[in-house]
């Protein structure tokens, strides 16, 4: 079952095929250099050819030739995740979708979609043509894909109020294409979509998607300084909890990550700002300054009505993992964690986090809700030093009650809850009969009985040069 | 300060003015009637005369004409409350809204109304021109007001997603005419808006309303039927408690409640059938069918597809107050009373008074979200047999730690927290000097010391003749 490159890329020939050696470098790379660890493990990684279908036939096409060639197939929309999702481990064939990107059909409450559409054009669409915007997206809302998200992602801004991609509602919709000698098309809705989101097409292609929409509004997007950070976080939690205040997004960042890292909010704090970023609906307002009175943090910015000289751009681009990539422009040792801080014990968590590695590690939190509790995840900050470190770290998170899901893994399982998914194993069975699809990132697929003692190498692993 | 009711109304004969007896007794009415303790202490309550302003001068002509003759004006919208909020006990000038009831302006996210607009015609109005609805209202949608909804309401249909009328950003604002000898006009918004709504007209007349809106969607209406209460109860939190499935209303009913008072879905249930009613957004109709499945009810009616002969209405009309005057015009004995199970202790309450109490009380829940938790209200339905017994079953449930809002009470305290709100208090001092609004209906007003320890009996009531 020796890979035949060459025969599947001239089988293709007739398709859009990218085999430039930098094109081809640069497109089998994602965001996973914002973690030492990753960027050390797959900096060499490298696909032999790139192919961009322009329709589902063409996937199908694709698919088919690679399985009777046997070469991988690793697909990507933009390359923006960070656990190397879409980097090919063992080279082989980059699907990549960018052709695809239409918008559908857009009804009241949902849109269908093709993989490819950057979040910000269905957006546009979405305004556009209905008043309507997607319920969540990544803080890579300007350049990430739609299929990217949903095969890669887990959440982002608009979760403090919908929950996460995995909750039911928040996914109507997927068609999904297989990778056998005759590529089926299978329609997942319900139990089934858990097959194929968030299991970076390792066991079938995307190549339609139903989301529900919201309403768009102009959000007011703020940012408010507090003193102490346990007042700023508690105001985080107390606008999600208003019923009646309707946000998109509650963000904290511990001192000092306004002033040291976000170049055009620093002249506006001290050092010892903690701060709080946030997205209102306008007609909510009213509620949020009354709420805001009460807990009595300071207004530093609203962008409806500032006289800032340089203003920040969009709030949400300094939440989620934004954060990390602005503090690793200013400070390239830092790094991050991606922890759980669960309702009720969260805050009394985060206290307990920060009392033991501020400013080693500096809080960042992400309002989140879950089963319907309002609670926090963290993008903690780490200024890394060694990977032993980092692991303790995580260890000591984990001892404490705080799950981590680990950016620092390229697999499935250690980068969720270091578990089997037998939904997603089971579905790549019966899909990716040969292991084709994006290898390496399923444990479960290639070694079972592994026990998550150490990181998991995968042994098919391209070398480094 | 004997009123002059002749001058008042003779002064005011150049408005739209009723005062023939029959229509009078009836504008001099709500459903106070659905607790027997209310009928038999305001059945005779009738006032002098009703005027129906046609806009905001007039309002002021009457409130200025009605000081200086020391006449009482009592405000109604429908008349569709239930604690005879609308009720002149001292008789007097019935200020009746019906003739305001302009919808101004609708914009995205919020609308600006008159207060005698019927919620029906508001909701009309605003899916028209933008496709959006109110975020919430009461059960009797079709005939109530939203000026009486949020003078004498509390919550509703939409309150299990967006909490109740108090919570911040559920009323953006309030124009507000005062009772002074040269009336003012102030506008409220803020920690300002709670002097004024819900507080029964006592102390201001609203006269323009401006209302955060929702998207309005073709609600799938349902009904699911269980064998076993816990089930039903625990369906009604858990979709609640999905944050990506967007709900509108989950109600529980208690065996027998759907068969015995439910005459269009008597066929379709047996004596034994607890049930739910929901109200669930078209879009997330797959993530609840998921749910669902999860747990195990049985769908027995929706509303976008079924082969009901004769179709129920709207699921709505079987929730919050309207179970109450369902059952009673089957069973005329039947009362209800209004309970707060607050979260986390919510469902073992429930279990408590329903072994306590079932079937004398049954289970009538209505989902709530309460600071972003979701938890129960209850409208129990109360087999009646004496005060005394009535008053026994409200303290035993206060012993267990339900809260009770008791409908069987005519004044804001005692329907409330059976605390004075200085709030309201404070502006009735200084919007109504005389004490001419609504009479009778704040203790705080009339009897600063009042102890709560039997039912307040307003001494200047009209004695029943």
């Amino acid at each position: 079952m020796k890979p035949n490159v060459a025969a599947a890329r001239d089988a293709l020939s007739h398709l859009e095929i990218d085999d430039k050696e930098v094109s081809v470098r640069s497109k089998s790379r994602d965001f996973f250099w914002y973690s030492p660890v990753l960027k050390e493990r797959l900096d060499h990684v490298v696909g032999d050819f790139v192919v961009a279908p322009k329709t589902e036939a063409e996937v199908i096409e694709v698919l088919k030739t690679c399985y009777a060639h046997d070469v991988p197939v690793t697909t990507r929309g933009a390359g923006t995740g960070n656990y190397g999702q879409a980097m090919p481990l063992e080279g082989g064939c980059i699907l990549h979708l960018k052709n695809m990107a239409a918008v559908k059909e857009i009804h009241p409450g949902r849109v269908i979609v093709e993989p490819g559409c950057l979040l910000k054009d269905l957006d546009a669409a979405c305004i556009e043509q209905s008043g309507q915007e997607i319920r969540m997206y990544s803080s890579t809302w300007a350049t990430a894909t739609i299929g990217g998200f949903i095969a890669g992602g887990s959440g982002g801004v608009g979760s403090c109020t919908w929950g996460s991609l995995r909750d039911l509602g928040n996914i109507i919709r997927l068609r999904v294409v297989t990778m056998e000698e005759e590529p089926r098309i299978l329609e997942f809705t319900g139990e089934a979509l858990a097959r194929v989101s968030h299991a970076y097409g390792t066991n079938g292609i995307i190549t339609e998607i139903e989301m529900p929409l919201a309403p768009a509004y102009d959000w007011v997007e703020m940012f408010v300084a507090y003193d102490d950070f346990t007042p700023a976080m508690e105001l985080a939690e107390a606008v999600a909890n208003e019923d009646g205040i309707l946000i998109k997004l509650a963000t904290v960042f511990e001192a000092p990550i306004a002033h040291a890292y976000f170049q055009r909010v620093k002249p506006h704090v001290e050092e010892g700002t903690h701060m709080v970023g946030l997205m209102v609906a306008p007609h909510s307002m009213d509620g949020f300054l009354t709420l805001l009175a009460r807990m009595g943090g300071t207004l530093i910015y609203r962008s409806d009505d500032n006289d800032w000289e340089r203003t920040p751009g969009p709030v949400f681009e300094y939440g989620w993992n934004h954060t990390t990539l602005r503090a690793l422009k200013v400070e390239p040792s830092i790094t991050y964690l991606q922890v759980r801080y669960g309702y009720p014990q969260h805050k009394e968590l985060i206290g307990k986090m920060r009392a033991e590695f501020s400013p080693e590690v500096l809080q960042h939190l992400e309002v989140l809700r879950e089963q319907g509790k309002v609670m926090f995840a963290g993008l903690s900050l780490v200024k890394f030093t060694t990977e032993e470190r980092l692991d303790e770290i995580i260890r000591m998170h984990e001892e404490a009650g705080a799950m981590i899901f680990n950016p620092h893994r390229y697999t499935l399982e250690e980068g969720g809850r270091q578990t089997v998914d037998d939904r997603q194993l089971a579905f790549k069975r019966e899909a990716d009969p040969k292991g084709l699809l994006n290898p390496g990132k399923m444990i479960a697929w290639d070694d079972p009985n592994w026990a998550f003692d150490r990181m998991y190498a995968y042994p098919k692993m391209q070398a480094a040069e």
